[in-house]
């Protein structure tokens, strides 16, 4: 890790608003938005929680995890200066005993992490599939949100292959492809079996969808109310004011 | 059909509230509910569609089908008292040239139907799986509720032998079963593409799921926003209301 963040003017040091927790974030690089932080609020933590955040960007799920009682996550990320940043922030914030940043492929998970390890793994995954020619265009930014170097199936498998039996997987993710989702999960023995939609307003369409299944889980699942995120009045509602309060 | 309903003092005849029409019920028998009228106002009707409703109960999806615009609708019902109903209602309303009320078995549909004939087919089924040993208990209405004579793998394959290549396929059920629901769909080729969950209020979660596919669809699924049955107050939202005005 040869970044010198203190002489990059490009690297900022932000406020996570959530534990007291800050965060550096660079800005030509990928930034943490509230997909993130609704995922990290949503996984079920059980107590002493092992947990992997695949694809960890600025490392905000896997810190507001530790936060939230974690007691171990290993962080992976793809991108050499968002790993080194998500280390950064670790440090920072005080978790390195629990949170371990790894530069690193999910597509290799297996020859970085044991199997079967793990009672949370956590996603918040590149959401598009790439269409034909349009990978020459993209730059470091867009590789965060397009297919490009995992695509969901990649995501699942190494969620499969990390967790124990009865471990959960949560993810965010588009809701225009639940069903692709749900198809991933089940082959990979992950039974869906917690939901939550998120609105921008109450009377418009979800744009996030939270979603989070167990490893040999029976089927059936629960959908949970609405997450909306707006007030008719363009304040946060307070269901999501309370993940921004310092 | 050999039932007296003139003479049935547990035959009433109850107002759709909808374009008029009216609907003759059996006290002892399943009656119609919400689920039935949403489903039949949220399917998509292309012009001059040729429709089919399994497991058409009462017959009120079918009816209210034929009052949006449907060409035909084959209305198929295995339980004879109901079946009777629901060809009493069709005649009454004047709907006959329209639908057709078959008294058959949805798991025999190519026995009685010709295949790939159809734009739309739109089932309201059973909703819960038979737990073992429950079958001796459940009388009529009961078996309107379970998965007794039908299951969802069965609604769903005779939806599909149904359909013309993109025709559709909705259903309304419950939320807990979207995962099989979704796996069922996509196994026979019937990709799921709009959905809309229903609250009783817009801080619970989901008591019913409305789903569409169509059949050969790529991948993408629109979710609507929340379709919310009651205000604070108690009364219907507008949403519905629109749906009960004579």
């Amino acid at each position: 890790m040869n970044y010198d963040l203190a002489a990059n003017e490009n690297v900022r040091l932000d406020d996570l608003l959530v534990s007291g927790l800050k965060i550096f974030q660079h800005k030509q690089q990928f930034c943490f938005s509230m997909d993130a932080v609704l995922l990290a609020h949503f996984a079920f933590l059980p107590a002493q929680a092992r947990c992997a955040d695949l694809g960890t960007g600025t490392g905000v799920i896997a810190m507001l995890l530790a936060a939230r009682g974690a007691a171990k996550v290993d962080a992976l990320e793809l991108n050499p200066v968002m790993a080194e940043l998500a280390a950064r922030s670790v440090a920072y914030n005080h978790l390195t005993e629990k949170v371990t940043v790894h530069e690193g492929d999910l597509r290799a998970v297996k020859t970085i992490f044991p199997s079967g390890a793990l009672h949370v793994v956590v996603a918040n995954p590149p959401y598009r599939p790439l269409e034909h020619g349009e990978l020459s265009k993209l730059d470091d930014v867009a590789k965060a949100r397009h297919e490009i170097t995992a695509n969901l199936h990649d995501v699942v498998q190494a969620a499969k292959y990390l967790l124990k039996y009865r471990g959960r997987f949560a993810m965010v993710h588009l809701p225009e492809r639940l069903a692709e989702i749900i198809t991933e999960m089940r082959e990979a023995g992950i039974e869906p079996k917690r939901m939550q939609l998120v609105h921008p307003h109450s009377d418009k369409p979800p744009n996030m969808l939270l979603i989070e299944g167990i490893v040999g889980g029976k089927p059936g699942m629960e959908i949970l109310e609405p997450l909306i995120v707006y007030q008719a009045d363009g304040s946060y509602t307070k269901e999501i004011a309370r993940y921004y309060v310092k």
